[in-house]
């Protein structure tokens, strides 16, 4: 890789594909922090969650390199994209890792099925500063003039200040004027209502994802559903131990043998 | 859905696909707890974690009907198969959430790869006792004779316990004779060198992922993998909140706005 030594080099992936707008967004204000290798997905992936593309292989290739930038799409996932860039593409460990902008929030239990997010746990798992971007609108022309400003400076402090280990960032900005800026935890709540039904000329079902979030806790104002309801960016801490330390003394003392 | 009333109702689901080996045991077993429903994937779905298939419809269809049991096979990921269940094919709420039992132990940083713990995730969002079983051996034909007397038991005593809300769990056999069980944590660790290049005819590259487990915490004694290699079952309560409470009281304090 040619890249220079100098200045902190960003790694940045998405899950709505290479030319989604949000990626391109995100890529203009990295590129004022440092240098900046995109390895994304040639499509969109969203909905991807953490997964690998285990059952056949995958392949990238170089779309464009200019002063301080090279950009690769990727037929894998958004995991796959950062475990192909750590692997075989980047010659130095990034200095950070954001995935983004995504064209829908990331709140709540959208955290365990987003691909943006995905990448990030993955970026962290690498040891690295890793932070999903996202914005509550599912529309291709989002507008992200309100959050653009936030990007660089999210990141640079993310940089400076560090991220304890096995911890990353899910940012999320809701539509419109930004109000400012909430640290908080995952919304409770849940999907429901899950499946539309259609007919097949042949007359059999098949079924489309969709549905309707229900916030299990409205009234709570420490939640990322609450801040972007508010019109403030959420910034949850987010973990990759998964474990639930708090049980782990009740279920021990269980009788299993 | 002709299911009986009186007696638990168990969903059950993997991601090596409803043919493979390890799920018909745990149906096996699971029918000496309750009436059982199956809805697995139609092939094998590994690595495919929380994964959601949003681009194009799913459909499932009825396979078996038995005394007690309901086979069906689904086109979906393993969290489709959960949500497909949960909202179009039973009439009442399961009373426990079972994956596997899975080729492939999901222990350590597994778990957020695993299609297995994505169905039990997805169980456990749905407010259900769920449990992801895993055999450390990926081979079609594992052993699962030494698990086996296990998993009845740990189903019971799950169901008569409950769970905490939000909380399910992530259970790793290892292969051959079992000493016992552990309730242990999630073990620090990634993956490296995670692909084979090859090349086509053509002389383009392509690569398979790969690679090896990395343990960062071998001395540990109380994680999973730790357990695993002394020959226990691991146990690891596992959660779907992924806050990392600990970090937002100093992120808060960072200077963004």
């Amino acid at each position: 890789m040619d890249v220079k030594k100098n200045r902190p080099l960003i790694l940045i992936t998405n899950d709505d594909g290479i030319d989604a707008k949000g990626i391109g967004v995100l890529t203009t204000e990295m590129l004022k922090l440092g240098d900046v290798i995109v390895v994304a997905p040639d499509s969109a992936r969203s909905g991807q969650s953490n997964a690998l593309t285990v059952m056949h292989p995958i392949r990238f290739k170089k779309i464009e390199e200019t002063e301080g930038l090279i950009r690769f799409s990727c037929t894998g996932t958004p995991t796959d994209c950062v475990k192909l860039a750590m692997n075989e593409i980047v010659d130095r460990k990034p200095d950070l890792v954001v995935a983004g902008i995504n064209h829908g929030s990331n709140s709540a239990i959208n955290v365990i099925y987003s691909g943006t997010m995905g990448a990030v746990l993955e970026g962290c798992e690498n040891g690295i500063p890793s932070i999903g971007f996202s914005i509550n609108d599912h529309s291709l022309e989002a507008d992200f003039n309100f959050f653009q400003p936030f990007l660089f400076r999210i990141a640079q402090t993310t940089i400076d200040s560090g991220l304890a280990p096995e911890v990353c960032l899910n940012v999320n900005a809701p539509v419109g004027e930004i109000k400012g800026i909430k640290v908080v935890r995952q919304c409770k709540g849940r999907w429901t209502k899950e499946f539309a039904k259609r007919t097949d000329p042949h007359g059999r079902a098949y079924f489309w994802l969709t549905g309707y979030f229900e916030n299990h806790e409205p009234e709570a104002q420490d939640t990322d559903e609450w801040a972007l309801n508010q019109g403030f960016i959420s910034i949850v801490p987010t973990k990759i131990d998964l474990t639930a330390y708090e049980a782990i003394e009740s279920i021990a003392g269980w009788d299993l043998i």
